[in-house]
């Protein structure tokens, strides 16, 4: 509905982008910060620095990682649809990689420091989140990527994988969001509430990422930065000679 | 991209419409018997009874009503919109008073005990998102239920309208789940990590506010569920009328 022009919409465009970009990567860089220099650094020996693994990979993998693979659907909506696609698969692959290193550092440190698992909401979030980012990685690569799926299921599923992954990437902030209260209360419990420049710093990471995760979203559901259809766009042509032609699809 | 007739969408439509009511009352009410049953019950005097009502009040106000008060725009999507857009500005209103209450509360108990205000993330996050709230109130109330903006304004605004008014659900939700996991963090924290039915009721809360805004997000986004074009469709109408015309337009 937007009747701006579309050199005008192109250069605002590139504009959120940018700005995604920047949050997302001054996120990843705070993430660092707050661990590297407040917490003591990194390891991978079951010690706190190993935990301090854990907020790194999940801010950089399911939330920065995550957000640009859905992202280069709207970047590159004029490239050949397989490439992007490709490029989607991969760096979701990338994401789900980070994170499950991400994961398996805080159980390590848990079973090393004797903390039971599982008990927190964040916890609880968290593993509903990474265990349906799993299930739709696997479900978009049968559908999307191999044709195993009839054209007919892979465009009524389309919609349906747009919103779960979107909807994974907000929960993942969310995730985060309690991750960032409960280190911060189990860590700086005394010194939080006297404004503690630490618990300051990751309150402003807990806005950079509800930032991010909002102009993600703009930047998605904005009518006028979608894919444009093409005789090369899969779910409107397959669907199109489905219904006309009772025919199978031929990849583009 | 939904081939199902409309009669079978129209049943899943509301079982989902039934089921995010349901989800929505249920949260209220559990998250009433977490305060009544476990935190001591209510009061208006600044002790914890009050802080009580905080909970309650944003969960009904922030959440279930905001929910609703957007979700009237997909139920009656077949009825006069002036109707509606009446309907969605009072529940929104309801949702304003209700916050309000319990926001008033929190700083009241705050105040009485000597805690200081406003240094945690979700005080940051539910600050704005109340903020933000208001002045998304006043912006819709002075954009479509008074003529003080143009028509092309008018048009323009909405489809941010639609996006801010989910993301400020999506925010308050978050925001609740940072609550849930302060609260617990600050009176069960020596019981919380052994599974204490009071965490777990809480943690159930939590998933089940996140269900509640996947549904809601589901039902307001899904294409075939929007209101369908027609004469009185203000966004529409309006928009062409000032392209092809350039007339005021004609307030349905």
């Amino acid at each position: 509905m937007d009747e701006s022009g579309p050199r005008h919409g192109g250069s605002v465009f590139a504009g959120l982008v940018g700005a995604s970009q920047v949050l997302g990567l001054v996120s990843v860089v705070l993430t660092g910060v707050w661990m590297g220099h407040y917490r003591g650094g990194f390891a991978w020996d079951g010690s706190a620095q190993e935990f301090n693994l854990h907020p790194l990979c999940m801010v950089l993998g399911l939330i920065f990682l995550q957000g640009d693979a859905i992202l280069v659907y709207r970047v590159f909506r004029n490239e050949a649809k397989r490439n992007v696609k490709l490029l989607h698969g991969i760096i979701h692959l990338l994401a789900l990689i980070v994170s499950i290193v991400g994961v398996v550092a805080v159980f390590d440190f848990h079973r090393a420091a004797n903390i039971p698992d599982m008990y927190s909401l964040h916890s609880w979030c968290g593993l509903a989140t990474l265990i349906l980012f799993c299930l739709q990685w696997v479900m978009g690569l049968l559908f999307f990527l191999f044709p195993v799926a009839s054209s007919w299921l892979r465009a009524m599923y389309l919609p349906i994988h747009v919103f779960c992954g979107l909807t994974l990437l907000v929960m993942a902030i969310g995730t985060s969001l309690l991750g960032i209260t409960e280190k911060l209360l189990f860590s700086i419990s005394s010194t939080y509430s006297h404004f503690a420049p630490e618990g300051v710093l990751a309150n402003i990471l807990g806005l950079l990422l509800v930032l991010f995760g909002v102009l993600l979203s703009y930047l998605i559901t904005r009518e006028e930065y979608k894919r444009p259809p093409n005789p090369e766009e899969e779910s409107l042509s397959v669907h199109f000679k489905t219904l006309t032609e009772g025919g199978s699809p031929t990849t583009p």
